[in-house]
């Protein structure tokens, strides 16, 4: 088998087999086929497209490149969640502890990336002592006694995906819905879950910022998945402001712990109660979506889902004492308030932008070694629709610098559009494809 | 500018200016734009295409990469003529003196590289002496004084096609009609000469094996040629069998003395005389294409042509006494008739593989460093639509080795295709595009 022959291929708009894609993933990952032979077919393939059996023959093959994680210690079902992100989205601290705290398996791994604020691990680093230093032994332990369980993710998780994503970002082939579904996936699937819920994000904080781009996203994953053998769920939920009102690490700790006590924002708890239903439904703890519901809603009225976050964060190190007495996270110095320059109703928000003022804060990685400053962020008060008076707070800042800060405010009032006229409000969940 | 977003322009249809096309060119022959980015360029122009604008300043981009030949010091009009090549091809050497005995000066800059026989330079060199080393004084003085002149080409002539083309070649980027145009187009450009006459060969032994790739190639030349400000001319001409009947350097140069003798196969005198008449049309030494084939034909029949021939070998140290005592080319010590294999007409010749036979024989280069075997060759007998009998002479070949020989005359046999009924002719021209 010749690169130059498959690139031709692809170039002249034919189908690829498995076996063609496996050697070219193999050849770029070991380096035998080089950067400006793979640009070439990736930019053929960004134009002539690929069909499913191609795009999940390309997602395995990738999965397939270095570790894979080995579940089969863990007794159950293993479900997995994972979002194409947005601002404020802290669904996984809500979700995990509710359905383990039903029996079902949360063996996770999870990265840091860069980003408007940290990834899971970072925020969960808000409990003083947590870590996700776990041996492969205690991780499996932990999972199998309390149900939970968080780790970071493997350097060697599919490095061909690492690879082939570098190369994408400096040739202009990154936005293909192919390669993205690919890329996602890839990593899903080596990590080993049985069952995938993926929340697909639309809007003007999602990577997807159109309705028919996020469900052509959707429906591509779930056919990788479902070639890939994994049972796969996407739902496709609003991102056109922030999920809930917390963006920033700690205080996006301290709303998930307010949701599971049942005074959460409704829009974070509606799009977690969905995307749990799924995961609860797939690891067949319920007959039906409504059963699940039913069941996750009363592991917040009962208290047992705080209790098994309770039970996690000490069983990492973490004090869970921060649970109940919030004031022991992190805290910022300074809070300040946003006040809107001019009345009006909120008829949109720049999502993207609300990140940014997160970023500038402190609270995201702009770069892979930028420290986290896990007490800075947002609260927000107004959302869309909502009516608002000129001076009257739109949000509060968190934060440690005075310079930050005074930036912070500008920018976030910048992200705010008011207007005369109320706008149509959002569903928070529009659909979910299986 | 950044490279990246013009790979987005081109991967998004988008037309590039003449500025971003010339920033192209320029940066990735200084390297700062990687292959990896180059390629994925190429793969985007070879499926979504550029417009003629696009086509012409990449040509004219490339041409200016690099040395360019300055023939302001020599008089009169420069024409130069170009052949996307074919076996059997050996036009410049009759036309050349041709045109030069009629007052038109030949600068011309000849390459060797690869091929069934050698290039113009090395089928020159069978004149004993002859050497194309001039220094560009005597180059020019050559022009002004004979009309007639050819040099090596310099290692400098549009570098940026030299490293595009390599790039080309090992990612599946060759075939397309722009890249090949402007490649070709760009060392013309270069080298200087106010007229441009193109022999777009089509047929088996054609690099465009179609007669509707052949046109759209001859288009987009002229296309280019047009825009940078030279007078173009693309003349489409058959190449479903060899042209005249001698394939191998001293056979060709041979062939072209006869033909300038008025004793030369009607083909090769006919596309001979073809290119040559709007070679002196453009030139403005005849007011028509009839009038300049009528001075054409007079220099075959006063002697002059042959004349011109013999004081250009001589002014570049060859003994012209070869051209009138041919047995002072280099002859090959065996000669073997193909006998024909079946009975009937002659409806098909895989050109190429008579080429591929010349090439056995030692007659070409399978690498820049083989080294030609002048001498050897094949003498073609018959041609298409010619009748043959079993046993018959097909062609005569010319070897200096026997094992090369043997495999040499099965291969030539497979080369003809033999069948009951006479084959519809070709023309000899097909059309001409200005």
């Amino acid at each position: 088998m010749q690169m130059y022959d498959l690139i031709q291929k692809k170039r002249n708009k034919k189908d690829l087999s498995k076996e063609e894609i496996q050697f070219i993933v193999t050849g770029y990952t070991n380096g035998s086929i080089p950067d400006y032979q793979m640009s070439a077919f990736l930019m053929a393939v960004c134009i002539n497209g690929m069909n499913h059996e191609e795009t999940a023959a390309l997602t395995v093959a990738m999965a397939e490149s270095g570790d894979q994680l080995d579940l089969s210690m863990i007794e159950g079902i293993k479900v997995d969640k994972h979002s194409t992100g947005g601002v404020g989205d802290k669904t996984s601290l809500v979700l995990s502890p509710m359905i383990a705290s039903l029996g079902v398996p949360v063996a996770k791994m999870s990265g840091r990336g860069l980003g408007h604020t940290g990834g899971t691990i970072d925020k969960l680093e808000s409990f003083p002592g947590f870590s996700t230093s776990l041996t492969p032994e205690q991780f499996i332990k932990n999972v199998n006694e309390i149900k939970m369980a968080i780790v970071g993710q493997t350097a060697n998780l599919a490095p061909a995906d690492k690879k082939i994503y570098a190369l994408r970002d400096v040739t202009a082939t990154v936005d293909h819905i192919s390669l993205i579904a690919s890329s996602i996936m890839s990593k899903k699937i080596a990590s080993g879950s049985d069952v995938i819920v993926l929340d697909v994000k639309t809007g003007s904080g999602a990577f997807m910022k159109t309705y028919e781009d996020s469900l052509a996203l959707a429906k591509e994953m779930v056919q990788i998945g479902t070639i890939a053998g994994r049972k796969t769920y996407a739902v496709i939920t609003d991102m056109n402001q922030p999920l809930g009102n917390a963006v920033g690490n700690s205080l996006e700790v301290l709303e998930a712990i307010e949701t599971l006590k049942g005074k959460g924002p409704k829009d974070l708890l509606e799009v977690s109660l969905t995307l749990a239903s799924y995961m609860l439904y797939g690891a067949q703890k319920a007959n039906s979506i409504e059963e699940a519901r039913k069941l996750l809603e009363e592991t917040i009225e009962n208290g047992s889902a705080l209790d098994k976050l309770s039970q996690f964060v000490k069983a990492q190190g973490g004090n869970p004492d921060a649970i109940y007495q919030t004031d022991l996270l992190p805290k910022a110095k300074l809070v300040e308030d946003v006040p809107a320059t001019d009345s009006g109703y909120v008829t949109s928000i720049l999502t993207d932008e609300v990140g940014m003022t997160s970023l500038i804060l402190g609270g995201g990685r702009e770069t892979k070694d930028s420290i986290i400053d896990l007490s800075v962020g947002i609260m927000i008060h107004k959302k869309l629709g909502d009516k608002v008076v000129k001076g009257e707070s739109l949000a509060t800042l968190y934060a440690n610098d005075e310079q930050k800060l005074a930036n912070a405010i500008l920018r976030l009032q910048k992200a705010y559009i008011i207007g005369q006229e109320k706008p149509k409000s959002n569903p928070y969940v529009y659909t979910v494809i299986s």
